[in-house]
């Protein structure tokens, strides 16, 4: 190594030795005839001095230096008389002997701080200045130590990573492939995996009994915020198992991750149905630290006169504790908030359980004090408590309320705590009914097996049928979902069937499956947890983009290297391609 | 688990207990009165027995199923009168009490063994079922724990794991590209990554410091026997190293391979120039096991009036142990053998050292038995070696030699042998002059930095300069290969135009790393290891096919989900594509 030490390492005991430090020059102060240089790697910061009386020469070459230049310095170790609390290496600085210059730097568009002055977009382009910052470093250096957990923790339980292709066949079914044209099979394509979900089952019917892996996957999607093209999965696989040993190893997981690296474990995972959640918070991830769950009022609220409520599918609402000092401008301003096209709902009735014991509601025309106190019990609400009320359509108003009640959980800044709260979400719908092209499509995907209570009705009635699946959520962020598979033959080939597949397509597509279900596949299930998701939920960033090295923009581009980009005619010609572009 | 036990876990001490076992049924024996059933995991085999006098129900189940039916059995552990002393569990059987079909099978297309009647697109078709063979699964997990210590190794040495990312840009420079067309941008395309170069370049100069990563890379190559369109490296890069620093890492890295998975340490790295191991093997990656060194003969041989060795550059050969007994027809052989087009020799001379003191050559008329005593000492041959010559043109003359050295190696089995001979081959020619397309190439790739020394040589005489680069070769395989890296922007403008590249164009290609160089670069360095080559070093298999869950055939082509295939008319659209094939 052109160094002995790095600038993070060094310390009161280390005086007197001799060493070579390399690094990048974080900060050149002069305070006439001396001169220090704080010197950065990935380690450390630490203080080199130059005195013009040591040594003339050395001390000009110093003060010429730049920002960011790289440099080698060889010292002796001796110790601060100014220390520095701040910093480990703080009780030490080097007298420099002898100094080389190993590259120079022009300015940087942005400064190497935590606190940069550097916008999104610069800091992208110049993504390579951006991860010298101590806050994008220790992300991936986060992300490093996750995923060196993660395998470990696999791998004490016998699970074996394997290593799925990359180039595989597209499948219409599910969201949009990244298509890759075949050179050597003129007008063919192979198709970047969304995940490896049918190679991981091939494994299970291969005998493998324990898969993961840590894996990039991909999806072609109009980028909205916060997806990318590519992103990283925790992929896994179980054969023999039902859905209670798949959480034992994931909550044991995310435990273990917990515990090295935030230093605590998690509360117990709680375990909700989907139609509890949708009931309760009108998400099927709800944040559970917020509190608030839904109170349905229809038994105390239909029927008193009050229209809105009367023509109601549901009434419901939601108890925002000590809030009933809202102002009436504060009340105006949710009520605009929730009639915005994002929310949709038609509006917004309040109940103040004031301090002073008397009881303040939008609706005092058409309820009584005595009934709004029965709305109050049915709460538990207390002397100081805020009630936000919302009627009408079923699932619509409790969307709506579910955003409410995020909104609220934001006013009070209850998101912000750093505290973890687990759940499972499970028995989901099998399917979804889509409007547009009147067809099922499945909730998870098609290889999700039913309930096995619900199977008679995949028949009778599909749309009742709930799946084996279920979704991890931490703190209202779905970090991921799995489910029990389909093993059998013909159910796969009923849920194709069901998905309005002709048995033809269904063999095109997945005909190695099907096949593969032929010789003996046993039981199985698993789960995939998104890792990029989960590295951004432990750092606390809101953004995946921060916790991924070299992330691509909202528009799917890579701004550092300007991709993707136009190819020369030769390489089209290769592929056997024509561009089809209207000028 | 559906299970109490895996198949491979149950021993003496374990009689008595109750356990419940799923598995394949590997084999089914009926006795009359008694059925024995082998059941099969990934973990092992253990016998199941039923009896006619225990329970007739069961029994007539029991002889009903095939192989392959996947199984859950539950019964009590005994002691077997009848022990098997090849198998952990031999020692034991369970008395089952219960039995669960969990999902029959057809017949499959091969027997699942060891050694299998299956031919290789077969069991490439089933792979799935390929995969429950003991001998690939063991490859699989083999695979497993060879990334499993070296991530841990790197992991103990500081590296931190980063993802590059597999969406990335193209350049044309190098071995042909995977292109992704873009269907929000139009025209343009990504491009599959051949390996994350300069990513990882970029991160040294983020300051990451040490790097590494297992990554898949892409290369669109029309397919040699044993390449793959998507393989694996153990990619790595370091900051503020010499070549020596990487050697030390790798060299301690392969030796923990070899220890955990091998239970023994490799022989000594030995270092070699690339002239030497031209000069000395005809090969850049010699199989230094064989021996067979050769030796030059140009001052023994020449000016006898032997016009073949008279006008040739030059007269070299390999000295075979104890084959002097050779016969004539066996010569013969070998002669036709180098004179094939693929060696491309004009024929062999031999000298054999005859156990009785005699020697006998091809070429006695010109050359006195003085003479070849004196060749046999530069061989330090003794009684009964056989000694083979060649004579040409320098270049042609060694690679021929070097592939009869081969050819013996391989008649003598020493290549068999499970021995491991370690080189780190430097000091490559930076530059490799194409006469088709008269330019040069960069013999690693552009971005590998000249030696110091031979810098000035640059401008007058580029094909001399050595490149600060270096493969490592175990048994004569290519296991990786790395170099120092240039970090000086006009020493890579230098570069890029030597290599043909118009200013314009390499910006065009190479803009973000030359900008990024500006900023304070350090030097750096770094290598990549092909991980399926390393993993069929070691588990001894010819192809790397075999360690490869899923592999592609020498099309390219997935048969198992048959891959690549043609997409939708709207899919292309979206792209902005069109086929232009010639019907």
């Amino acid at each position: 190594m052109l160094r002995t030490h790095t600038c993070g390492e060094l310390r009161k005991e280390d005086c007197g030795s001799d060493v070579i430090l390399c690094g990048w020059i974080q900060r050149i102060r002069d305070l006439g005839g001396m001169t220090f240089i704080d010197i950065r790697d990935r380690y450390g910061i630490t203080q080199l001095t130059f005195s013009v009386e040591l040594n003339k020469e050395l001390y000009h070459k110093a003060k010429s230096l730049g920002r960011e230049y790289v440099i080698k310095a060889n010292g002796t170790v001796v110790e601060r008389s100014n220390k520095n609390p701040h910093i480990p290496t703080g009780d030490i600085e080097i007298i420099v002997h002898s100094l080389e210059l190993l590259n120079s730097s022009e300015n940087v568009p942005f400064t190497i701080d935590d606190d940069t002055d550097g916008g999104e977009e610069l800091r992208m382009k110049y993504r390579y200045l951006d991860i010298r910052r101590n806050i994008v470093r220790q992300n991936l250096i986060l992300r490093h130590h996750m995923a060196s957990e993660t395998r470990n923790f696999l791998h004490q339980l016998d699970f074996i990573e394997v290593e799925t292709p990359v180039l595989i066949k597209s499948t219409p079914e599910g969201a949009r492939d990244f298509l890759v044209p075949s050179r050597m099979n003129a007008g063919q394509f192979y198709a970047l995996p969304q995940s490896p979900q049918t190679f991981k089952q091939l494994l299970m019917i291969g005998g493998l009994d324990r898969y993961f892996q840590l894996v990039k996957c991909f999806r072609d999607e109009d980028f909205r915020a916060d997806r990318q093209p590519e992103f990283t999965q925790i992929d896994c696989e179980m054969s023999f198992v039902d859905k209670n040993d798949i959480f034992e190893v994931f909550e044991g997981l995310l435990s273990q991750l917990f515990i090295k690296l935030k230093g605590f474990k998690p509360d117990n995972f709680i375990k909700m149905s989907y139609y509890e959640a949708m009931k309760y918070y009108g998400t099927d991830k709800p944040d559970t630290r917020l509190g608030m769950k839904f109170v349905e009022l229809n038994d105390l609220a239909k029927g008193k006169g009050f229209r809105v409520f009367d023509d109601a599918e549901i009434v419901a609402g939601i108890k925002v504790v000590q809030c009933a000092d809202y102002s009436r401008k504060q009340i105006d301003e949710l009520t605009e908030w929730v009639k915005r096209p994002q929310i949709g709902a038609k509006g917004l009735v309040y109940v103040k359980i004031n301090t002073d014991g008397t009881i303040k509601s939008s609706v005092d025309k058409f309820f009584s004090e005595d009934d709004l106190k029965k709305w109050a019990q049915a709460f538990n609400a207390v002397e100081g408590d805020l009630l936000l009320i919302m009627a009408g359509e079923k699932t619509a108003t409790r969307k709506a309320l579910g955003e409410l009640r995020l909104e609220m959980g934001n006013r009070l800044e209850i998101g912000k705590q750093e505290r973890y709260e687990c759940l499972w979400i499970e028995d989901f719908p099998l399917l979804e009914w889509d409007e547009e092209t009147k067809r099922y499509y499945a909730m998870h995907h098609p290889f999700t097996s039913p309930l096995v209570e619900d199977i008679p009705k995949l028949d009778t009635d599909p749309a009742t049928v709930r799946a084996n699946a279920y979704d991890l959520v931490v703190n209202g962020i779905e970090i991921g979902g799995g489910s029990v598979r389909i093993h059998d033959k013909s159910l796969q080939e009923k849920m194709f069937e069901i998905l309005g597949m002709t048995k033809e397509e269904a063999y095109r597509q997945f005909g190695f499956l099907m096949d593969a279900f032929c010789y003996g596949a046993p039981p199985h299930g698993g789960i995939a947890l998104g890792f990029d998701r989960l590295v951004a939920l432990f750092s606390g960033e809101d953004s995946i983009r921060d916790v991924i090295a070299f992330p691509k923009n909202n528009a799917g581009r890579d701004i550092m290297i300007d991709s993707p980009a136009p190819i020369d005619q030769k390489q089209l010609k290769e592929l056997h391609l024509k561009l089809d572009i209207k000028k």
